[in-house]
């Protein structure tokens, strides 16, 4: 799938991306980057963090980008399971998340991302399947 | 730690939970469970289901009410690590989500959690571990 | 599937329980138990406990019959995915570990199983997904 | 740690990697690569097929020698958790096992691994946790 600027303006326009203060930045050959940049809300319990939940949000809808750059259009995919390792606390104003295809078999693709603050510290690592679906069937 | 309706109320309270449409129920004997009725905003891309990192955000969080529930008050945790599998599409307008500290060593902690729809089926199940912090230690 | 004894004998007489001393105890609706005796040579950095790897060849093989224990007979299994945790060193000659099927799903299977010391102790816990297969895709 | 020809051959000695045919080739500054060559009583129940959970084992101890390989001697380390996937089934005679520290933050140690075969297919993919402990913590 080819993605246009403009087609990321659409899609970065969601209700989703918007709450947590998330965009897409690039989504080619099965690999996304996305950046975080939380508003306060979503920053709880710790003031200037956002919640690991928040982390693992924008992990799993970046690695759901890295598997469709890659198949023709017309599809969709579902997470399977994701584990998401925290090694650090994740403190500053932005995070950067980058997540690739691995390997893909059939309907599955095995992906995996790394979320990065500002100064490049790791504060999330995960892998996952992701199951890949017909845009049919998202109705 | 005993925790009084009014204490829940406070804790209910905060912008996440707020966000996300969580309010957690009860956390006691390390077992915790929440309700999610999550809104518009954060069920994308399908219509009426919350986003994956939004049901993964409410189990992790329920997660740490169970590891809270349970030693003396003054403490906090943070998720090392948390796996997460999805057996089906979460649909309805409110799941509850179950967790149980399975085991607890040091200051580490074990921890299981399942999601499930209006009808009972499971939409989410989680495994965990989560590292006891002194409270001081947040700041 | 329902299994005999005599079919319990025969399964277990496979050469590679026998290399880390399991058997499988019981296996019935989707819930199955085996022990592990685990011999010298599979006890190593660290004598008298079995390797990390060998708990997961147990929890694995037992998680594949409580999966195998539910549907009608002439099919198979195959790991997608596991994610297991040690919370204690594993000390001494028996462990035994007990799974089951948390749910079902078209040709996916989520499990999850615990394995003990003999005084109860937790050594291993794990959440996986398996796939179903028939049979004679095995060949 | 640098590690020696002469100590490769020691460690490879070992009955836990005699048992499963592995032999480690290198491990240095946080990285360790290996063989397996499984003999057939650890194929099974698929005929040149190791089980899962010997290419688990391979991995897990493969993964300790990227830790090993990183800090001064003297220290040995433990797995805390380990989430595997396997994208494809593993046929061939050899899996060669690629493994790197990630992440090192004070006693734990963030580690990623892949397992292939001798087309370069990938058989499994791992991330785990690892606690380094002191050597005297061993005994």
């Amino acid at each position: 799938m080819i993605i246009s600027s403009a087609q990321f303006e659409k899609f970065n326009a969601n209700p989703l991306y918007h709450t947590i203060g998330m965009q897409v930045i690039s989504a080619e050959d099965g690999r996304a980057v996305s950046q975080l940049r939380p508003p306060d809300n979503v920053c709880w319990p710790f003031p200037g963090q956002p919640h690991g939940g928040i982390l693992f949000t924008q992990m799993d809808s970046t690695m759901a980008w890295a598997v469709l750059s890659a198949p023709g259009e017309g599809t969709n995919c579902t997470t399977v399971n994701l584990e998401i390792q925290y090694p650090a606390p994740a403190r500053g104003p932005v995070f950067t998340c980058e997540t690739r295809v691995v390997h893909r078999t059939g309907r599955s693709c095995f992906v995996r991302g790394e979320s990065r603050d500002e100064e490049g510290g790791l504060v999330a690592m995960g892998q996952a399947t992701f199951r890949i679906i017909r845009a049919e069937a998202m109705l």
